[in-house]
C-alpha cells in the first residue's frame, strides 16, 4: 500500500468517518464532518475548513459538512465546512468549496476549481479543470463546464448586489466563458468558447461570441466529422453517465425526462 | 480549538513572530519573516520561501519580509521573501507572492492568486480569485480586480522588454480581462468582463471590448437596477471600506481625496 | 540550512534517487520513481501519484516516473507516474502533470499549470502560470506558452473525439487564448492576447482576435520599440537559450535548424 498510511493526518473526535475510508498523508478533518462508506481522501486535503467566524468567536462551532458515499477527493483540495455532496462525489486536485454549497450526485469538480459558496448543482455536473462559479449559481442536471469558464453575480463592481447565473438541464459551457450576472442559459444550450454571455436564452440555443449571442438551434449544428448534429448530446454520448448501459431514449423514460 | 495545534509547524530561529500569531499545521516559516501581532497563518503556508539563489549559493541570506499587524494569510498560501504587506492584509487559498512585492495597508488577495514580484500597490486594493499580477505593475488605491485578469508586460514576447500596467486609484478591472503591456488606466475606470486593452485612458472611462475602447464616461452609464450611475462607486459601496461608518463624502475630505 | 531537513518526508523504498538530490519537507516520493543526480524536489510536492486504478486494483503496479537530471521542482506541485522529464526541467508552485506527459530537455512550467497527459513536448518549452494542455497536444521547440492559455481537444462537448492541437517550433502563444481542438500552429509563428483559434496556419504567421485570423507575416509585423521586427525572435533573444553565447546563426548551424 503506497498511500494511506496514516503519517500526520489529524481528524476531529468530532467528526463521522464511515466504512472503508481511506485518508493520505498530511490531511486534516475539522469538527462536525460526515465522511459516507468507501470513501477515499487523498494527501494534504482540508476537509471541514472553519469559517471566516472561528477566527473572531470563541464560541464558534463549526457548521455540518456532509460527503456522501463513495467520494474520491484528489490531493490538495479544501472543502469548507457547511457543505454537502451527494453519492460519488470527486475531485482533482486542489479543488476549493467553500459553504453553503450544495452538490446533487455523481458530481465531478477540476482541478483548481474554485466554488464560492452559496451555490446549487443537480446531480451529475462535470466541472473541468479552473472552473470559477460565483456564489448565487444555480445549476440543473447533466450540466458540463469547461476549463477558465467564470460565472459572476455583481452587475456594477463593487457592490452588494449578487444575481447569480442559471444553467439549465444538459448544458454545456465550453471553455473561457463569462457568464455575466443574472445570466439565464436553458436546456440542452451549447455556449461557444470564449463567449461573454450577457441575458436570457431558450433550450436548444446554440450562444457564440464576445458580445454573445443565439446563433442557431444547437440540433441544427452540424459535426465536421460525422455531418450531423452531436446534439442533444445524450443520444451520443454515454461514458459515465446513467444511460451508459441502456441508452438516453430507455433511460429517459424511466428518469422523467420524458420531454427531451 | 481545532486548528493551530503546532502539529508539524517549522520556524526558523530567524523570524520575529510577534504577539498573539497562530500557526496552523505543516507550515514554515523561513529566517528573517517578522510577522505582525494578533496575525494568523493558516495549514499548509510557506512564508519567507527563499529566492532561487538559496539554491544555487552557499552563502545566501534570506531577505526580510514584513507582514502587518492582523494578517490572514489563508491555507496553502506561498509568500516569498524579500515582499512586505501593510496592516491587515489577507489571501485567500494558494495565493502565491513573488518577492520585492509591496503591498500598502488592507489588501487582500483571493484564492490561486499569483502576484510576479516586482510590483506596487496602494491601500485598500482586492484582487479576487485567480488574478494574474505581472513584474513592474502599478496600482493605486481602492482598486479592485476580478477573477482571472491577467495583467502583462512584454510587448514582444519573448524578449527582455518589461513594462508593466498602471492602474489609478479606485478602478475596477472586471473578469477575464488582459491588460497589455504599458497600458494605463486613469482613475474610477470601470473595464469590462473579457476586455483586451492597451494604450492610455483618462479618468472616469468605461473600458470595453476585444480589442477595447473607452465606450463612454462611467458616470453617464445607468445601472439596470436603479437606473442611475453606480459610479463613481465610492458613494454607492461602503462594505469593509475605511468610510463604512461616515460616508465617502466626509472621509475624502478628511483623507486627501478632495478632487474625487 | 532553511529547507531539506527531512521532516516529515516520505520516500518509497522502490524509488530511485540520485546523487545530490535534496526533497523539501513534507513531499512523497512514491514507487518506481527514478530522480535524476543535482535535482530539487521543495517542500509539499507529491512525485510520482498513483493513477486512478491504484484506487480500485489490488495488484496495481505504479508506473515509472523519469525526472532527469538537474530538476528544479517548486513546492505543492504534483507529477503522477508514467511521465517522464529531460534534464534541467523546471516547475513553478503547484503544477500538476498527469500521466503519459513526455518532455524534452530545459522545459518549464510555470504556478499552477495543469498539463492533462497523453502529451508531447521537445526541448526548451517554458510554459508560464496557469496555461492548461489538453491531452493529446503535440508541442515543438522553443515553444514559449503564456498565462491562462488553453489547448483543447473536444470539437463537440461532449464526446469520445480527442484530438489535440499542435504547435510549430519556436512560436508564441500570448495570454489568454484558446485553441481549439485540431489546431496546427506552423514554426515561428505568433498568436495574439485572448484570441481563438481554428483551423491551420503556416510558418511565421501572426494570428489575432475572435475569431482568429491571420493578420500578417510576423516578419512585417514593427515593434513599436525599435520599428523593425522582433520576430523571428531566436534573433533577438537568447536569456536561457542553448545560443546564448555564440548566437543564434551560429548554433542554428551546428543545430540542425539551418532552414530557420
Amino acid at each position: 500500500m503506497m498511500k494511506f498510511n496514516n503519517r500526520n493526518v489529524y481528524i476531529s473526535p468530532k467528526a463521522k468517518i464511515g466504512k472503508n475510508v481511506k485518508i493520505g498523508d498530511n490531511s486534516v478533518i475539522y469538527d462536525n464532518v460526515i465522511i459516507g462508506d468507501n470513501s477515499i481522501i487523498s494527501n494534504d486535503c482540508i476537509i471541514g475548513e472553519p469559517l471566516n467566524d472561528y477566527y473572531f468567536k470563541d464560541d464558534y462551532q463549526n457548521p455540518e459538512t456532509i460527503i456522501g458515499e463513495g467520494a474520491l477527493i484528489r490531493s490538495h483540495t479544501i472543502i469548507y465546512s457547511g457543505s454537502s455532496f451527494g453519492t460519488n462525489f470527486s475531485t482533482g486536485h486542489r479543488a476549493t468549496v467553500r459553504e453553503q454549497s450544495r452538490f446533487g450526485n455523481n458530481c465531478r469538480l477540476g482541478t483548481v476549481t474554485d466554488i464560492q459558496g452559496y451555490v446549487e448543482f443537480g446531480n451529475n455536473c462535470w466541472l473541468h479543470s479552473n472552473v470559477h462559479i460565483g456564489q448565487q449559481s444555480k445549476i440543473g442536471n447533466f450540466v458540463f463546464i469547461y476549463p477558465y469558464v467564470v460565472l459572476t453575480n455583481d452587475p456594477t463592481p463593487p457592490s452588494d448586489i449578487c444575481v447569480g447565473a442559471t444553467i439549465g438541464d444538459f448544458s454545456q459551457i465550453a471553455v473561457g466563458t463569462v457568464l455575466l450576472p443574472a445570466t439565464k442559459i436553458g436546456m440542452h444550450c451549447l455556449v461557444g468558447a470564449q463567449s461573454l454571455v450577457g441575458g436570457k436564452y431558450e433550450d436548444y440555443s446554440l450562444i457564440v461570441g464576445n458580445p454573445a449571442r443565439r446563433i442557431k438551434d444547437v440540433r441544427d449544428l452540424k459535426s465536421k466529422e460525422t455531418d450531423e448534429s452531436h446534439y442533444p448530446w445524450p443520444d451520443k454520448f454515454s461514458r459515465g453517465m446513467p444511460w451508459e448501459k441502456e441508452g438516453f431514449d430507455v433511460w429517459k423514460l424511466k428518469n422523467g425526462y420524458e420531454n427531451d
